[in-house]
């Protein structure tokens, strides 16, 4: 039975909810419709969240990206939405949605949105020395 | 019937007045003349701004960067004015504008203004880790 | 009134037939969906064609890559179609097309294929010294 | 019912059995054991391939790909069996296995062996200026 | 004698607990298997820490890696464990545990979690000029 | 006096015109209008040529590129043009200009054109290896 | 009539003295002799100021750097000297100069010192998310 | 007379005592042995240092950097004994020092280790937008 | 017992002597001295080989490189060493040696030598589309 | 006694005159004077060659370099000078010059020229894969 696009967000508890950490999800694949032309738009979207009791199923993200694929939409807009439903369906410490939108007049668009919740303060970051990665085998 | 340069910026409402969030554009074609030598100068500007109740339209940013194909400025000054220009427009709470211009004389040259709304101060960013993103397709 | 999908390709003619160059063109928003599970693929197409007498129109592309959005293919039938239909339309000395398929069950997988018009010899390239280009400007 | 590794190898026709083309694809996944020591050694393999009749399914592939978790193999050998096996179930026209193992000893090693059905001979390459790809958004 | 998997996490003394010092170390050979579907799942690891008393042993630390080989464990939950293993041996002052799985339905997932010993608190980062790092050979 | 935009290219006698040498220059500041919507358009050209008894003057080529700065082109047509006007001041043994428009449309289009003096073959290149280059500084 | 070098640093008026803005300029032909040795040293200088009533002009800043080319200076002392006639000439709210040395004895080198304004304290940063650019065109 | 391997760490008078400046040195040639297998182990150095009276000399750094090479030393270890030395000998306001070893069992280990002038505080650093360098010639 | 290093070069029997294929190895912890100052000298080697009858002891390779640590060689004097040695040892059908020498006097050294079993000619390459290869994860 | 610029360039045997091998010098600090305006000019110098007899001794080719610091050259000029004056010392089978340029006038230019003993033929090349060589040390 093939799978279909849905809006709704499955979720699963959180396997550590005693500690703040950070979930980072890229998701590739966005596409949606202009509302003005009807054209295809495109997007990648990165999702970092800090989860409460739940956690965000992949699968099911995956369908829900996939159920823009024949909507209208304006880019500062939908990515607010997209934060919004998915702030109600996770209910996490906190949330913030990176939407990169492909070129369009010879212009690129990018929008960033967060969502916390209420009294929920992120411990300061410990700030250490990074690293670049680099693979290991060659080429 | 062809589009036409124009100094008025368009705008239209922001969808997501209710909190700070950030817009991202990047515009890689402009381009002035010196107005000592006549001859034409090329940058490419990046503006990043939070809304307050309005966003920029892009086909009229567009139009308003092709504005100055004909006019003469200095580096330093046409950064600040387009930034003047886009903060009166807008009206955003926070709005930062780039221009990286293209070497003159050997020397590479950037300048970056920012207008801030009175009043307005940003919520501490959570310092999440970062990823580097790549492409989900072979080279 | 809006663009519609097509499989139309339009064509202007070649204003250089008197010579053998290369054409290049990158259009990285192809979707399709996946014959087996109904599911959105995604890949980059590149294009590089050698014109005779036609030169495909660029809207004309775009719109004929927007018509693949609700039909079901695989990967290696609908890149050699994609050739087939721009080789018919454009009639080509010589056209070569790569799709850059996303990853699909962690495999990355790229299709390229190529059409001659029968009777075409290359020049024999003359192979001169590569740079890597860099912008003029800073960052 | 979910997957097992499996050493049979699914084909499917190929779609454009007319023409000489290139199909790649990359598997980052592979891992088998030391014969030596028992420990886990890791690489990327990347297959070429210019099919005849079949075209190797993904999935089979992948399940392939799974079924050398459990085995000993020396990076040399398990390079030309893969690549043995690939040919026999695919039959193709010419087909290049490239083996990229994670660096052991302070030293990287990759293996790159081929198989070219008898009387094939490939079309000289029409040798194009090629470019190097971008991502037609920010970042 | 080869090495076999193993849960126990060696440990030395901390040669300068004088000071708070960063302890850098990428692993990019980790496997498990999916819960759901048996299939193997890949990731890098990356640990940063600062030790107190006791330092990871870099040997028993691949035996560790290698001995989630044949086990099922989801991607939030793994990391998590692993943090908490590596905690509980260590007992660092900080300790922060990044892991990058590989692709799954064209969706990336990173998780990073973090530990701090009680009452220790980080000396504020001194924020100097960051180069980039180029090899002193060429190619 | 400031500089005018001209076209006339002018030359200088080759220094070495008793040996095949290649010059390569790079100009990423050239600017014309599209011929349909009159709204600026942007390439960078590289030209790369063989030089038999003169060479292109620098800065005639740079008030040669100004010249279509108010002219109506589209991209096929004046990549085969500009590489007239060269071929025809600098009468090269051989000559290959490559334009690289900015994207439209979501399009990124290139055109690589070449002239070769009637009679010249150029002597088969050297295969050396090749090495990337670095900075020797850091950063 | 020919430039000269010159130690004179000529200045024009902040167009937009209202606010702190920041210009970066950055100098690749920065060469000088080793005092000891008497050999050639090269150096690639970043400069980023924010101006108070005077900006650097910028061809008198490359005469002025073109002045040290047949002085002897060791790094640390010709950086600080730098920033100090800098500092002087422009009187800036602050100013930073990074110079990074080419690999000498197999070591790399680089001086990084900031001038401050009595009394000037910078706004604090609004920290944004950040994205790479890339360029508008192919390869 | 040829140079010699030494522990002695020679400085001269800091040019520049009167402010806080950063000294930034890489040095890539480290090599010792690994106290338990007696194999040579390598790795990269790179020293950031606020100098307070004194400088460190290059060839010294050098010659001191060569005086490990025949001397058996853990990682972790031998970061710090450098940091000491170079602490020791140098008095500076503020040292860091990172040690990137070569990869040793298939996992990278680096350290970082800091040494303060007791007493001395950073200037909180003036936060400006940066920009990747990028050199001034082709490829 | 711990390894020592040896001139001795191990083998063992190509496992595919039906086939030309190609072997890359990277060895990035090359060093001796300069025979001239007696100060190390380091580079990274690579070597490419088509196997006859035997291969080359990856452990055994790396003692080898380990011998060179004490003794003084000239850079194109000891690539070519290294070549004759391996290529008497491992009695290869083709070998290619690439030794990238770290800077001196400001200046890179890479020497590139090969050795061909008399008689063996290598089958023309078929010439395919290439792939940058990409993790498949994030950062 | 210091080093002084000299225009003679030193040799010593080339310790492999059996075999054609390349040698590959990359010298980035060439520096010259613009004879129009006597600004200086700035250039990356790329030097390979086959040697026969003769090698050029590293200091030597150094104080060469330097010996232009004075004079003023044109761009296609002193690249031509350059390697007749090191192929007239080396004598070598094959050479190639290939110099970088400093961007002027908003454009870049390179210059590669060549020299070929009378009746040497170079081997044709064996075209293996290639690899991306990356550090063996994390960042
Ligand atoms: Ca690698
Ligand atoms: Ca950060
Ligand atoms: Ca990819
Ligand atoms: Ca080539
Ligand atoms: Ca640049
Ligand atoms: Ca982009
Ligand atoms: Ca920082
Ligand atoms: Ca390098
Ligand atoms: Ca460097
Ligand atoms: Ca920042
Ligand atoms: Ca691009
Ligand atoms: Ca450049
Ligand atoms: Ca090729
Ligand atoms: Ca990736
Ligand atoms: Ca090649
Ligand atoms: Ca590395």
């Amino acid at each position: 039975m093939p799978s279909q696009p849905a809006k709704v967000l499955e979720t699963f508890p959180n396997p550590a909810p005693h500690r703040d950490y950070q979930i980072h999800m890229e998701v590739p694949e966005f596409t949606c419709l202009c509302p003005k032309t009807g054209q295809p738009d495109f997007a990648v979207l990165t999702l970092d969240y800090v989860p409460d009791r739940l956690c965000v199923e992949l699968k099911s993200l995956k369908l829900y990206v996939w159920s823009f694929r024949e909507e209208g939409h304006f880019h500062e807009d939908v990515t607010n939405r997209i934060l919004d439903d998915l702030a109600k369906a996770v209910k996490p410490r906190f949330m913030r949605l990176t939407a990169r939108f492909f070129v369009r007049g010879g212009i690129f668009t990018n929008v960033v949105a967060e969502h916390r919740k209420k009294g929920w303060k992120p411990t300061p970051r410990v700030d250490l020395a990074e690293f670049a990665a680099q693979s290991n085998f060659r080429g």
